[in-house]
């Protein structure tokens, strides 16, 4: 009965019913989204994908964000969905590392491209699917995760289902076979993690749930107990029983009230140092000869994972919180720039990199870092970080989630477009259509053409 | 290392090197699946299907078995691998449940078709591909099936991915990669049974397969050891530690060899029953009103799973013995006619359903069955079946596979295609090209029209 009672409560919600905190989350989601969208666009693995889609002859029905070309719905969501996690730079619902954007807002807005719908649809269709998708995560966690499946991909096709449903106002009997269709294709093994595969799993789980829904919408027929069968995706996929969590205190809180964002394009443990070592710099603008050392004390994990001090590769960089603070103490941010296999074999950094060490204190928590810098002059510097920039206890800014998509989407759209943007989708639920919204997004190469 | 050996076995297998009886068991699955999924053509969940291809616009790359219009290779494979399993009536590896052909033939058709291929390359491509999807449904089989897998859509994108990086010619790495991207993605969860989305497992198998050996054919790179990492997809999928199934004893013995064709579009127990009456009647050609009873003796299963007595629809109908051997008394055959709303609510045939009986024996085998006619002359005739024609010990002979092809095909396409078609999959290995062959499969309808 739970897909029953989840499908009426999907069916019954409407825009008016959803706080305005879940709305306001649901636009910082989409400014999150699209910069980490438009930033890798250009990503080797997406000319890969293009050229499939371009041997299908994939018609030009909807934005690939970032790109000149545009492809049909399927492929649009695919390709939307695999950009937005090229960097692991998108947003994380902690509780249960579920990436919710990247399988969600492909799917909706190819459809809101295709058929005109309103910024008010786009929010209630990503808060409703965003909710779906997040409660099935909690429902199947930790346990399914453990197993190894990648949860963003696995529970994503559900929730993109969901949000194109509603887009699309299917009716009870039409949602639960999209729930139904999408279910039973889970994607993601956590084995493709350091491949182009990882990213492909939002991506992949986008274009499933599309399809799910463009089924259901022509009466395709599934099961109405898709989650909570003996054989259903609950069971099957995990070892957990928990089917409560799907349905219960539905509108009193939504899940998209938690969602977080990455301010660095490094392993989240490395975020304190790069925190603290940006906060200096703004304050003192140290020259890197000036440096003597700088000296991290931080969360036994810092060192477990961002331990590592040869490197050779951008990817690299980001597992060596060495790395992390030199180049944010060069650059002033650690964003995907501060990732690439030229930086991170630029002399100068690695010069910085060679004067920093790294202490253990077992006290410290995971989003706490002290960070001591001694200056050739004899000065000494010592900044303590209580909860780094973007952790759940000092979520980014509005201003920090600007700048990270003014800086993210590099030249890939023209300046004014940015700022534009940014100013439609903080009064996104004004637009009668997205029109505007996609034509500020078309490649800056491609408005010079015109 | 399985993944690596594995995928070497496959880059170094070459048509000749597949023994004659394994390209001859080939050519019988590729007739035995043509057949019905040219019988489906026209099923409404293909036309369900074919609105949201259009919907897309979709490209006239490759054919759609026994419909007029043409989709893009994806969604050629996406349909054809549904409707071929629509009826319930495709090929079986007894060993597993594995349906191999559905999620296999209609990748490779689709880019045999768009890339001029011949004969022998499809023979070769479906021979290796059924050989790993067969043999790693061995390796998980049976926890991952009980787990609630249905196993020809989990496994299945793997052949298909396999299948077509053969075809393509694809280098090891490749090759390797194709295997990782369809191996992140399984579809078909048990639940779906009865609905629609069980025949689209192994239609969105192919779809997954196909694109996932074009992708890698870009160089989309994936996991080197998708399948036997600890969290890739036997371990994730399953609870079996049989990974050694994947590449022992190789070109020693061929799976496909083992394949089964069902001679009645019926649940597999109602099978010698059915087999006992059309013996008879093919004998003596009784009249229905000369019969006062027939009495059934057969194994447990029978009642427990076909003992339906209540009959509406045609789906009913294949979980009622009595239906079942009341239809082929009358038609001689219980093909997909016998098995239609019209069929079960036919007079004559609910009045003949009354007259029969079943009784359990303990000591019949699954593949054995007594029946007992009685007619109003007082006469009386037994039959007994030892082995039920298309059980593994009575596998169908070629004549009876052309007669199911030649009924199951029924006026979609013309009788002189039929026959062409059948001459023609018997010698495939003779054509440099398949164009012959997609000609023939042209709905009749359409080529009235030229």
């Amino acid at each position: 009965m739970v897909t029953k009672s989840l499908v009426t409560q999907i069916i019954e919600t409407r825009y008016e019913d959803i706080s305005e905190n879940a709305l306001y989350e649901a636009k910082r989601s989409l400014l999150n989204w699209l910069g980490v969208a438009i930033g890798a666009a250009n990503h080797e693995s997406m000319d890969k994908l293009f050229a499939v889609a371009k041997r299908m002859g994939s018609q030009p029905q909807a934005t690939v964000f970032g790109r000149e070309e545009k492809t049909d719905l399927l492929f649009a969501s695919l390709l939307n969905g695999m950009s937005s996690h090229v960097y692991d730079f998108d947003d994380t619902l902690l509780d249960t590392v579920l990436h919710p954007s990247a399988p969600v807002f492909p799917a909706i807005l190819a459809v809101a491209e295709n058929k005109g719908k309103s910024g008010k649809d786009v929010l209630e269709a990503f808060v409703i699917g965003c909710e779906v998708e997040a409660r099935l995560a909690l429902a199947v966690y930790p346990s399914h995760y453990w197993r190894g499946w990648h949860i963003t991909g696995s529970v994503g096709g559900i929730g993109a289902a969901v949000a194109v449903s509603k887009l699309l106002d299917l009716d009870h009997e039409k949602t639960s076979f999209a729930i139904g269709i999408a279910a039973t294709e889970p994607v993601g093994l956590r084995e493709m993690f350091g491949t182009m595969t990882k990213p492909f799993h939002p991506g992949k789980a986008a274009m499933n749930g599309l399809l799910a829904a463009l089924m259901a919408e022509q009466g395709f027929t599934s099961s109405h107990q898709s989650l909570e069968a003996e054989r259903g995706f609950v069971n099957v996929l995990s070892e957990e029983n928990k089917l409560d969590i799907l349905t219960e205190k539905w509108n009193e809180k939504w899940e998209v009230e938690k969602n977080s964002y990455k301010p660095f394009a490094s392993g989240i443990v490395t975020h304190p140092a790069i925190d603290a070592i940006i906060s200096l710099q703004s304050r003192f603008q140290f020259k890197h000869d000036q440096v003597v050392s700088i000296h991290i004390i931080g969360h036994p994990l810092v060192k477990e994972l961002t331990g590592k001090q040869v490197l050779n590769t951008g990817l690299e960089g980001k597992f060596s919180v060495f790395h992390c603070v030199a180049a944010a103490f060069i650059y002033g941010k650690a964003g995907v720039d501060q990732f690439t296999d030229e930086c991170v074999n630029n002399e100068t950094i690695k010069n910085l990199r060679k004067k920093i060490t790294l202490e253990v204190d077992e006290k410290k928590k995971e989003d706490q870092v002290e960070l001591i810098i001694k200056l050739a002059d004899g000065r000494e510097f010592t900044e303590f970080v209580e909860h780094a920039i973007g952790s759940a206890d000092k979520p980014m800014t509005n201003d920090q989630l600007i700048d990270k998509f003014l800086d993210v989407t590099g030249d890939i759209i023209s300046s004014d477009a940015k700022r534009e943007l940014v100013d439609l989708i903080y009064k996104i639920e004004e637009l009668e259509n997205l029109t505007p919204f996609f034509e500020l997004c078309q490649p800056a190469k491609s408005l010079n053409k015109h």
